[in-house]
């Protein structure tokens, strides 16, 4: 048996209206919010692209930033990100319009049911014919608690213990049907095998729920679960459920230890290490030549205003209001925030290890939310990938969209053919469901 | 100024995969409850006709019949309606392939948050251009509890009070932008304009809610809502909020006493009457002969299997086990069921003026759960329905499908022209959103 060659995985990710904090500002962007056909250009642009998947970022609120601050109409009216299409919903709709492409959206453990979620995302595998995944988070941030009853975020830990047995509820409510127990027997008037169907009565700590699943089975087995969680009990929970995990990584050597990791982590879990795609997040800006990119980079740049991306550090304080400090001076001693701790402990390391000031900080998450940033030439762009694919510092990326569309047209025209050409990614789609086509077993 | 002559209001009604307990099993139907091209065909069908809309049943769980009868392998297997796609979900996908259809889902208010309804509501109509509908219902049977953590129905009064509270939430949080309030000016950096925020800040017996929403102003000024409460509590929350009202009535005069008390109930929440679209279920067949049609219902009604039907009454008895009496005797004394209330009497109700045995009270709410039955030709069904339309019986119908597609083909061939002749149903939609459509009007 020959071994194929690595292949990249790809996933084009989304957060209204870009991930950069001024992306929406550049001249071509599109608003990418709430216009359907916006998405519908985004996802046909990626199926072009033999992209693996599409996948939205959620918040299931308005940032509080944005609400609360009415003193400083600057800060509030710059904050982006205001209103957006449910991403769940927005998936059985993109499923219409494309044939390959998979589709994932980000649904919260920490305020959802489970039996909604795991019908939900079944219900969009049904219409895609097997091509939806879902991003399981915990809630980074307390402005979800808000809308949902509490007045104060879930405790990290808790969040944690709840993900976990909630991923536990949806992943057997999904075992619910066997592929082949409903029936539709028009002459014996049987509708279902009987046993073929299996009732949950599932009763832990935070879920009482009986099942079955009113969806019958999914194509590809279940839909394919992502996760984000960069904190110990969130990689844990990667490395125990997720099929890819989404990840904050900069350089190769803590990249390549971070992917083993994981993958020795699933190893202690009883799964293969081949079973979970680490996929590191990429900021990108790609042009023809190496000095546009840069003239694109430096309009962004331009356009951020300190008083405006000050708050995209806020969450991260664990309480700490920086603007109490000198701009330009070092971050202070922070006690540790109930937000995402994985994300907090990036930032303190990245003040430390790179010397930078709050202001740097601040810019430097509202441009890529700690993610590695990338400009310049097709050719670069594909090197670097191709060297983190081979390196072992990835199984793929999630390309991190700073506005809509240019950066993943310049991707999809000109990266896409010289990783072909390099042959480190498909030229055709390998299956029909989005496990097949990232080459991952169907779960047991 | 002159009256326009009434005009009927249509909506094709369905329940996965079919109204009539037996109807999946006509030779010509199709599965339609996990098939996605099942109800693209329905949905285009439907447009076709120039229908109002697609309108769908709902509950989120399977039966406990199906679930807990093992023992009796022909009551379990012989119950349809165990699989289906979410409707809500299926919704997004449907508005991708009509243009004028409204899409009405149905969702509880027992088992769901205010912000995630209001937020996939909103998300469907942004997607559909304002042709969105939910259908706001209190979930009428236990099944639903044990799969969100209860071990007992919520109570019927608690479970009204509960829905008119999140009625109020999520009618709130649609109000969280003005239509102009997301400016999107690249110039000024300018995201959103704060005068055109509205923070609910909701704070009551059930919810506690601070939005904003984080979807954009609708379309139509917000989903058309519809209610189908046939209790007194329902009845009430329908005058006061409801756009339509699914209603069971069977007979014109009852039907013409119905529609005028909710025209006054909602004339004393201050409404105008006409704001409140009365709309009673209506099973058919329809086909070119009477014979046609007749032998298409015998074989329905041959394919009822007594012991399978039996259950359909079950959740309406208050407890008491039909079984034990004899079928073709008469329906015993029952307590006040803590389900559908208004279902029940309509039950009591019929069993006593009809003098029906608990074997015919089955059968016929198999068939139609109470509804009115037309069986016959394409002039009678629509001599009919001018009739109940200018006897002020009803403004439209609900077409409870038996089963698909054969019956809503046959309405859309040949009852839709004899309408249009009649100058009682449109040639042409006369707007864009499903409001517009309606011809009601836009909320303050």
């Amino acid at each position: 048996m020959t071994t194929a060659p690595r292949q990249l995985r790809l996933a084009a990710f989304f957060t209204p209206p870009g991930s950069h904090y001024a992306g929406w500002r550049m001249p071509d962007a599109r608003s990418a919010d709430m216009e359907i056909d916006d998405y519908v250009a985004m996802a046909q642009l990626a199926e072009r692209g033999k992209l693996d998947m599409l996948f939205f970022q959620d918040s299931a609120a308005v940032a509080s930033a944005a609400v609360n601050r009415t003193d400083d109409p600057e800060v509030q009216t710059g904050a982006a990100r205001v209103v957006r299409i449910e991403p769940l919903t927005l998936l059985a709709s993109l499923a219409m319009v494309t044939k390959h492409l998979g589709l994932v959206a980000t649904a919260t453990t920490t305020y959802n049911e489970p039996y909604h979620i795991a019908r939900r995302f079944a219900s969009v595998d049904a219409i895609s014919r097997g091509r939806a995944g879902w991003n399981l988070v915990t809630s980074q941030f307390e402005d979800e608690a808000f809308n949902f009853g509490a007045d104060h975020h879930m405790e990290h830990g808790l969040r944690y213990e709840r993900a976990a047995e909630f991923f536990e509820v949806v992943a057997g409510l999904w075992r619910s049907w066997d592929p082949d127990a409903i029936l539709r027997d028009k002459d014996s008037g049987r509708y279902f095998d009987p046993a073929g169907m299996h009732v949950l009565r599932h009763e832990g700590r935070f879920f009482k729920v009986r099942g079955p699943l009113n969806v019958a089975a999914s194509p590809q087995g279940r839909p394919i679960v992502a996760q984000a969680g960069t904190s110990g009990p969130g990689r844990d929970l990667a490395a125990r459920i997720a099929d890819l995990t989404f990840t904050a990584q900069t350089e190769i050597p803590a990249a390549r230890a971070h992917r083993e990791e994981m993958r020795e982590r699933a190893r202690g879990h009883g799964r293969s290490p081949d079973a979970i795609k680490v996929m590191p997040g990429l900021n990108f800006i790609v042009a023809e030549t190496e000095s546009e990119a840069r003239a694109q980079h430096e309009h962004l740049m331009s356009m951020m205003v300190d008083r405006i991306v000050l708050p995209t550090l806020a969450r991260l304080t664990g309480g700490v209001d920086l603007t109490q400090y000198p701009l330009d001076g070092p971050l202070p001693p922070l006690p540790q925030s109930n937000s995402a701790h994985g994300r907090q402990d990036m930032l303190v390391a990245m003040a430390r290890e790179k010397n930078l000031s709050i202001r740097q900080l601040a810019r430097h998450f509202a441009t890529a939310n700690g993610h590695q940033v990338f400009v310049g030439t097709p050719k670069a762009m594909a090197e670097m990938m191709e060297t983190w694919l081979m390196e072992r510092a990835a199984d793929g990326f999630m390309l991190l969209q700073p506005w809509f569309p240019t950066p993943l047209e310049n991707f999809v025209k000109l990266v896409v053919p010289e990783l072909q050409k390099r042959g480190v990614f498909r030229r055709e789609y390998e299956g029909t469901t989005l496990r097949e086509n990232l080459g991952l077993p169907m779960p047991e």
